[in-house]
């Protein structure tokens, strides 16, 4: 592949962007750093909290390096024959994971130093407390959308029209911190919360955050492992998934028209350079201004981002993607450009059903009055419904896509329109990682002013605090329309290899349109229909494990603060200090120890159905997963959502208020919702990305090996993997039944 | 087409045993009505009963006449221009629902005058008391299996070969019933039940089952409408729906292989007249020997009929479809057994997630010791992993077929295969019908025997109430996995008619199965994949629509009872008599209303699509709804089964029994369990055949007007019909938001 001096030129602008993103993260980490940390006591607290997050990542990241060793091994032997392939394969899947990890270590080890100074400044300036908050969210923000992009960037001036082969593995890279961070750090975080929560508030009648629980260390710092770690890790996988999958799909091109795949290579790098600088500008003009709230700023900040995005895609694409007589520059610019209203649509239809001032909230808190069930049911109507709005949505995008290209172009041209959609959407991550990763900074930081007693900080914490809970709802509705999207091209990129590996040219250069065109996953085939019902079995699967993780982590928790009361002399009195890194230690032990069997799960199901029900049922399978997944997730995230501001919006008064029968009910609702919100939903965006991503790099070798007995032998032995993973689980759940009954025995002689 | 004789008269003896079906059904009636009525009491209440439900009924009819002759109007235009199709698929229609009609008018108005004489024996006998339950419920059974069968062996021998384009109007008649009966008396059922627990239990503070509680009446007359009406127009239209999808599927043949399209088209009716013949059998066998719970009886009777079934199937498959050379009867043979063992399967299946004494019921019943959020997260957990293993059974069954006629088999022969592991599956709805329908008669009279105070039957009718609400469960299963077999079914019908349309032929006879053959529904193609997503969220629109439904129509009475106690004097002291048949017609009128937005859904929703995305995108649609209804409806049902349980199970002493926390957390779980397993999720089942048999129905015309104005035009009409439908429906909630806040604001006056 030939790059023109311009191009050559461009590729390092990109670069040249993105490091300028990592310098400006650093510059916002040092300023963030070079705050005040307050009192004695509000250091001694958030010193727990740091050494709790320190223990996480230490034990997660010893973890993931043993996966990380044996997955590099496996990727390797996925590129063979291609010896250079297979190597460089293997060493971009640890780049690509350390990227993501190192986005994660430096974004967590970052907010949860950035708390204590939040409180510090929350004594005397909303402004400068809300300043920090978010400017640690920045580095959290910038590290996303930057390292991903060198990263590809680099493989890309190697490797040429071969990248995307070495890119699927840095891809794949950030699936593996993903699973580890948003699915096990998914179980973490709910089960600290949840085991805190009943531990404290309800079995020993002690107030929420109080420092005599040895589970509330391990709250503090879950906040942070779900909305900052889990966040991040979960918007670079959309964005590596989707960029691979937008290459991918322009090489489709390569054979009949070298210079338009050229165009349709690059322009997607060039998109995510736009992204590194509307971010710096998104995250760098948020200050609060007089009296506002501090939602307006952030608001501010997405919205310009968005608008100077918009402005420089016309820029680039009528200035370089004009350039080529082939291309029509225009399609390339809507398509972008609707990617960015599509983040806006979801955006807004999040927040209504998920804020309060909109009706389906308002009916779940009134519905409250007549008690636990009509919350509940109420809830999950409303979750229902803006699971179809979100869908319709998306339908929209995708049908965008088609009216742009002509609904007689061929499906490349429609799938990367697609995949250019989710490239404009995600362009502005920086500045949505940035908002989310806010809200753990602004909720550690009322924990820390509740433990340490500093009343003068009270106002402007729980104001931020608020906010937090705001901007952590409405994002999530971009991370599962980014997976969804990121997944459909991932799809398209599938039929892309697949066509590659039956033309018998399963390199890259030769996919050919032609061969791409005469592909077809009939869904009137029985094995493609079977493959689509499995597909669609997989998020409802994977929601019954996570759902039930969080139960069984939580309760060794209960059980170990439980222990702590009764063996800890003076702990009740205040005289003695809790072992707070011990439940750390325990919740991470266990979310990793629950997170094998849908780890495995993911992996290799897909890889079990394509041996099994080849490529034809693997696509079929793939399809289903995003069409159940998208409901599921939306349906989870939204309801808990919805829940936990039904809650809220009753504790400032409404039907009742705080103690309240309604405001019981709404507590239910609001634990209810909390597993579904933090863990099952947001693990369900991995699980679409996971299987999408594995079922792209294990396609060349179910087309290779179809018919043959190799398959089907390959599948009973990763089907046997499973099994006993499963099992494994399973008896684990028997030790966590007899631990139960022996407690029980106890309570009932005492 | 030609029959040969031994096919004449075989069709005959089909008649016969229809005939004979509907004799012996008769000669239920009689018994069960000799029985005696017991005292002036208990026929009083029953009296209530009795008018009640006649009231249900009679309005219920009303509204359904409306619908019936427009819609036989639009099936009338559907036909054209061939007038005989035309008239005779409008008479057709009215013909099918009558057919449904009649049997849940016959069907109700027996169990309400079943359930008092079950209580009168019930004081000497628990052995009769158990037979005039069943038999009652045995007269629905054999009304569900004999009356279809009847009008579509008549239209069979009168249409021959065009027999399958009639019979869509019998099939579509059986649906309008359905939608009716199963979603709207879904709704009435709920509300009443959940409207008389919370205005009585909770606010007023009297028992379950209060004379004075003016919506009691009304609760057991739901339970005669839900599980016995409800499940068997549920039935009757998969009976009919997979007879029709596997007749239309067998005239692919006509072209090329006249004698084995016959064989194929007659072997379905031949199919059900063994079902007739093994339900008389399996329900005659049902008798209370000695001590034995009564559902062993019931259980022996499922499996003989069952055994006799498939020894008839091997006798009838290898006499007559072994007479053709051409023919593997082999095939045809394993491929309807296959529905028996599937029928097995999924009943086992569904017992080991809902009743007590497997680990799901246990493990929710133990979680309830935490609180109510873990015993919602628990149930929910254990619902989405039953919805799984459902689907995995049917895959299976999918996959059996491929086996049977080998993975080259044209689609024609493996979906035909599917169609008949359908009518192997509804051989016994006979008993199938008949124990769903004991339930609501076991539960009448346990609720006679409270109101009247007939202390002697109480032992008595507990145990069959207890047997009841088991049977009701299980049979759950067995209604979702027939409604996904017959839409299966349904959607390769689908395809066969588009081919026939695309190939000019949209009669019948020419349906080449090469046609089909080069038809193809590729996943890959953009409109598709968004059909798929649409038709996936159609299941989750309608459950949070039928949900809400419940919540606005029990609102409606709770008002309705609140005025009766404030306004009737001497109502609380039991000196006067509520108004109970006003409740009835206030919950029925409001569950009509609330029907018509999903109703305009159902119906309207797929010629929308049909029409925007043409065929192909339509034919999406329909696989979407097949996916997630059934992952959706499983999830329902057997998650709310679960919690119904789980609450019986501490209610007979476990963790801490009656009274306990666990049994309040329970007891919400089983209160928000209610409309997910009553209302939402059996109106799934009707949700994804009604929509595949208006696919059916509009497919020949979304192919005719391809690319024309027409069907754009028409689409955008319907369309806004739909919205108005929604909107008046939401304007509804708005009076009852109204309502209840003029409530508030006079509770908080006084």
């Amino acid at each position: 592949m030939q790059f023109t001096s311009f191009e050559q030129s461009a590729l390092y602008a990109v670069m040249v962007a993105a490091v300028i993103g990592v310098f400006y993260a650093l510059y916002l980490r040092k300023n963030v750093l070079a705050q005040d940390e307050g009192t004695e006591q509000m250091r001694s607290i958030a010193g727990q909290i740091q050494e709790g997050a320190q223990a996480y990542l230490g034990r997660q990241f010893r973890t993931i390096l043993f996966f990380l060793v044996i997955l590099a091994v496996l990727l390797f032997l996925s590129g063979l024959p291609d010896w250079k392939i297979a190597i460089a394969r293997g060493l971009a899947f640890m780049l690509g994971a350390l990227g993501s990890g190192l986005t994660g270590y430096v974004g967590m080890t970052l907010t949860v130093r950035a708390n204590v100074r939040c409180t510090q400044a929350a004594r005397t300036s909303l402004g400068q407390a809300m300043d920090i908050a978010f400017k640690a969210g920045g580095v959290t923000g910038m590290f996303t959308v930057t390292l991903g992009l060198l990263g590809a960037t680099i493989v890309f001036l190697i490797f040429k029209e071969h990248a995307t082969e070495v890119l699927l593995g840095f891809a794949f890279g950030g699936s593996l911190l993903a699973l580890f961070m948003r699915v096990g750090g998914g179980i973490y975080t709910k089960a600290a919360d949840v085991g805190a929560d009943l531990v404290g508030k309800i079995e020993a009648g002690i107030p929420e955050d109080d420092p005599r629980n040895a589970a509330v260390i391990a709250d503090n710092v879950g906040d942070n492992v779900g909305d900052c770690a889990g966040m991040a890790a979960d918007l670079y996988e959309s964005y590596e998934a989707t960029l691979v999958a937008s290459m991918i799909l322009a090489l489709a091109y390569f054979a009949t028209d070298p210079r338009k795949a050229a165009v349709w290579i690059i322009y997607p790098l060039l998109v995510r350079g736009i992204g590194v600088i509307t971010s710096i500008i998104g995250i760098g003009i948020v200050k609060l201004r007089g009296e506002e709230s501090p939602i307006k700023p952030i608001n501010r900040g997405v919205m310009w981002s968005a608008i100077i995005s918009i402005i420089a895609f016309f820029l680039v694409t009528k200035y370089y993607a004009g350039l080529t007589p082939d291309t029509r520059w225009v399609q390339l610019f809507w398509a972008t450009t609707s990617g960015v209203v599509l983040a806006v649509i979801i955006y807004t239809l999040t927040q209504y059903y998920t804020l309060a001032g909109h009706p389906p909230v308002d009916s779940i808190a009134r519905s409250s009055q007549t008690g636990v069930a009509t919350n509940l049911l109420t809830g999950f109507a409303e979750g229902l419904e803006s699971s179809v709005a979100a869908l319709i949505t998306i339908c929209a995008a995708i049908a965008f896509s088609v009216i742009i290209f002509g609904a007689e172009a061929n499906p490349v041209d429609i799938l990367y329109g697609v995949s250019l959609c989710g490239m404009g959407m995600l362009t502005t991550t920086g500045v949505i990682v940035a908002m989310d990763t806010y809200g753990p900074v602004a909720d550690n930081a009322q924990g820390i002013t509740e433990m340490a007693g500093v009343v003068e900080a009270s106002a402007n914490v729980a104001i931020l605090d608020a906010v937090g809970n705001t901007t952590k709802a409405a994002t999530k509705g971009i991370a599962i329309a980014s997976a969804v999207i990121a997944a459909v091209s991932l799809f398209g990129s599938y039929l892309s290899k697949v066509a590659a590996g039956l033309s018998g040219t399963a390199g890259t250069e030769a996919v050919s349109i032609e061969a791409l065109q005469r592909l077809s996953l009939p869904l009137d085939k029985p094995m493609i229909f079977v493959g689509l019902l499995i597909g669609g079995a997989m998020p409802f699967l994977f929601s019954s494990m996570t759902i039930r993780a969080v139960g069984r982590t939580a309760f060794q928790i209960i059980n170990e603060v439980r222990r702590q009361f009764r063996e800890i002399p003076g702990l009740m009195e205040g005289t003695a200090q809790p072992e707070s890194a011990k439940v750390v230690d325990i919740c991470t032990a266990s979310a990793l120890r629950e997170l094998i069997a849908p780890g495995l799960l993911a992996v290799l199901i897909p890889i079990i159905v394509g041996c099994w029900l080849g490529w034809e049922g693997l696509g079929g399978y793939l399809a289903g997963i995003i069409v159940v997944g998208q409901l599921l997730a939306v349906l989870l995230c939204n309801s808990g959502g919805a829940w936990d501001n039904a809650k809220k919006l009753i504790e400032d008064g409404a039907y009742g208020g705080k103690g309240s029968d309604a405001h019981k009910a709404a507590v239910v609702g609001d634990t209810v919702g909390d597993p579904f919100k933090d863990t099952a939903g947001p693990s369900l965006n991995i699980v679409i990305k996971v299987m999408n991503i594995v079922g792209l790099l294990v396609a060349p070798l179910v087309v290779m090996y179809a018919g043959g007995p190799v398959l089907p032998i390959i599948g009973v032995i990763l089907a046997v993997i499973v099994g006993i993973g499963v099992i494994m689980s399973k008896r684990e759940s028997q030790d966590v039944r007899e631990v139960h009954t022996a407690v029980q025995h106890q309570e009932e002689a005492s």
